[in-house]
């Protein structure tokens, strides 16, 4: 038994191997990926689904990532998208640019000509005819988290990995361009005992007590928070983190428009006040989220359909902002503390817990003396 | 009687005027360019071709340049383009990008956010939600042959004339970036009093000679020239000359698939060999082109489509090369001698014209001692 496979079947073998776990590859054919496609079928469980234009395969792809993600017991979204070289790829671009703005992870394939037709600057068709065979993949790179080429056999493999590793990671499109030419190039098939390392990096942990400490400060001195939930909290899966601190916190929440259908978040419960969406909130979330002192949103993607055109009415200095790739306490910045492992943490630091306890004594303090019945009862009313 | 027009109108003034005088703008309205289209209306005689969508109107605009140029009686070909900032610009590149590899004169404009958008780095719809406004702008650069971008109301006509200027001279798209809230901005009417000077910068006039004389010597030399037109010819309105050529060279001459049906060149002489396309020619194109000495190459456009997969057999070292912007004697590239002024000044040449009088005469004999009959008559049969 040969101990090397061809690069295009490592390629989908990766796609559909744990913890990815694809079963479905989307796309157009067209001449320059012909050979890299036929390796699908190599891949046990794993299906082509063509589509009938690269628009409507870059959507399709974007769907799958976003289901996968929200809907799956474990793990980011991921979605993978084949095109051809030039016009096939450029018939993409919109759905990909999407991907990019609404944090979609995505591996978008390209087959691209050979090496050698390349090297040689032939006016290929598909080319814009003045030999420069890279101005489709600069195109592509200022909607991509990441880009890679593959040219050189021996870190071919490395490349499809750390494209794909980022687009995970990152929830945003990586760009990989697949010479016709190197699709049967062999490597090594123990390459593929090793499954993919897809743990999001780990926070400095010096620097991510500091947060920590900031924000259970923040919290200790506010009178009336509140937790806003956005799409990218189920994007980048801490919609479990979240869950669990609106549980134990005992504060009121509310999703925004994206955020709204968030796994693990309870629209049931009488502490979700309902969608908040600025100055087209129902009157009632609107008070409950511009009134609170502290705003604690997690993953937010603030375009304007998610925020009513921009008219959010929360002051900055009373927001904890909790993102995938950086948080921020009011005024200050911590980058690369990345919210899933900062909420976990924070979730099971007893001091915090110490802090909701006073919150929620203070509150039932509040309630007791404050609500209609109670004030007729000490003779206010 | 105001002495100053919007900016927009200014824009479809300057499109509508001699010597463009477009009658039609292609395009899809979009949130932020239903302003300016507001602006066709007001120029006279002026029409707006609504399409079904962006990709549509990227192709009808190509087409309308194409025939404007190859049909009309002077001039080079020219079409303009309106579509919205973000997905509706993506949608036309593949359009776009096909009239940059062809050579097509078309100016794009993009209706954009508006500047205090941009400088607020609002998380619009349309936009990737990095504060990033300037993306697409850059993605098209890869497919324009010059870009534009409105933000200063004193330079703004500058721009607008120097992209038009350019997209026309070198028949290669430019990119504008037309801001919605720009649109209204007042320009002195009188700007339109004096046309755009749209004339193809003159030669160097010692390096043309330099290469006039060349030319000529290659044709003396040779014995069995023969000219082609490719698609290039009538895309910067060469075809005159190329004909005049034609004509006083008494030379065979084949055209490539692309340069078929170019204006002025007569496909019913004797001395038209046919379409000559590589291996895929028939054997007497193929004959007399590849066994020609000297080729003169008159807008070649090399695609592999053009070219029948790259099978031309012609050597370098027996081709004259005449483009829209350089011209190459065999090794020999002479940048920024563009072609039309050159053929002009060599057709006038009568240098030119003792050396055609001698291949004619040359050739006749040839033929009196050469002809079967003429054979037989010497007793060499």
């Amino acid at each position: 038994m040969s101990d090397s496979i061809s690069l295009g079947t490592y390629l989908f073998a990766r796609l559909n191997q744990k913890p990815l776990g694809l079963n479905s590859i989307f796309g157009v054919p067209g001449d320059f990926n012909l050979t890299l496609l036929d390796k699908i079928s190599e891949v046990k469980d794993l299906h082509w689904r063509g589509c009938t234009n690269e628009l409507n395969a870059a959507y399709a792809c974007d769907g799958y990532s976003r289901v996968k993600g929200n809907g799956s017991a474990e793990g980011l979204g991921f979605g993978a998208l084949v095109t051809t070289f030039g016009v096939g790829e450029l018939s993409a671009l919109n759905g990909v640019a999407g991907s990019y703005a609404e944090h979609v992870g995505m591996l978008h394939i390209v087959g691209i000509p050979s090496v050698d037709a390349q090297k040689n600057q032939l006016l290929l068709h598909h080319t814009l005819g003045n030999g420069d065979f890279s101005v489709f993949h600069k195109m592509s790179s200022h909607i991509s988290g990441t880009t890679g080429v593959i040219n050189d056999p021996a870190l071919a493999p490395d490349v499809i990995d750390r494209v794909i590793r980022e687009a995970y990671i990152n929830q945003r499109p990586s760009y990989l361009a697949f010479p016709a030419n190197m699709v049967d190039v062999p490597v090594p098939k123990e390459r593929l005992n090793k499954p993919l390392d897809l743990n999001i990096p780990k926070n400095d942990p010096e620097l991510q007590e500091e947060v920590i400490e900031e924000v259970i400060d923040k919290i200790r001195k506010a009178k009336d928070p509140v937790i806003i939930v956005d799409a990218c909290c189920a994007r980048h899966n801490a919609n479990k983190e979240a869950s669990e601190l609106i549980k134990i916190s005992n504060f009121k929440y509310a999703t925004t428009p994206m955020g709204k259908g968030t796994k693990d978040i309870d629209e049931q419960n009488p502490k979700f006040t309902g969608v908040y969406v600025g100055s087209l909130s129902y009157p009632h979330v609107k008070e409950a989220v511009e009134k609170s002192d502290l705003v604690l949103s997690v993953g937010a993607l603030l375009s304007d359909f998610n925020t009513g055109s921009f008219s959010y009415s929360i002051q900055t200095k009373n927001v904890v902002e909790f993102h995938s790739d950086y948080t921020k306490v009011k005024g200050a910045t911590y980058p690369e503390i990345r919210m899933k492992e900062l909420l976990g943490k924070l979730i099971q630091s007893q001091a915090l817990k110490q802090v909701f306890k006073e919150h929620l004594h203070q509150s039932n303090c509040e309630r007791t003396f404050t609500t209609p019945d109670a004030q007729k009862l000490r003779g206010l009313k």
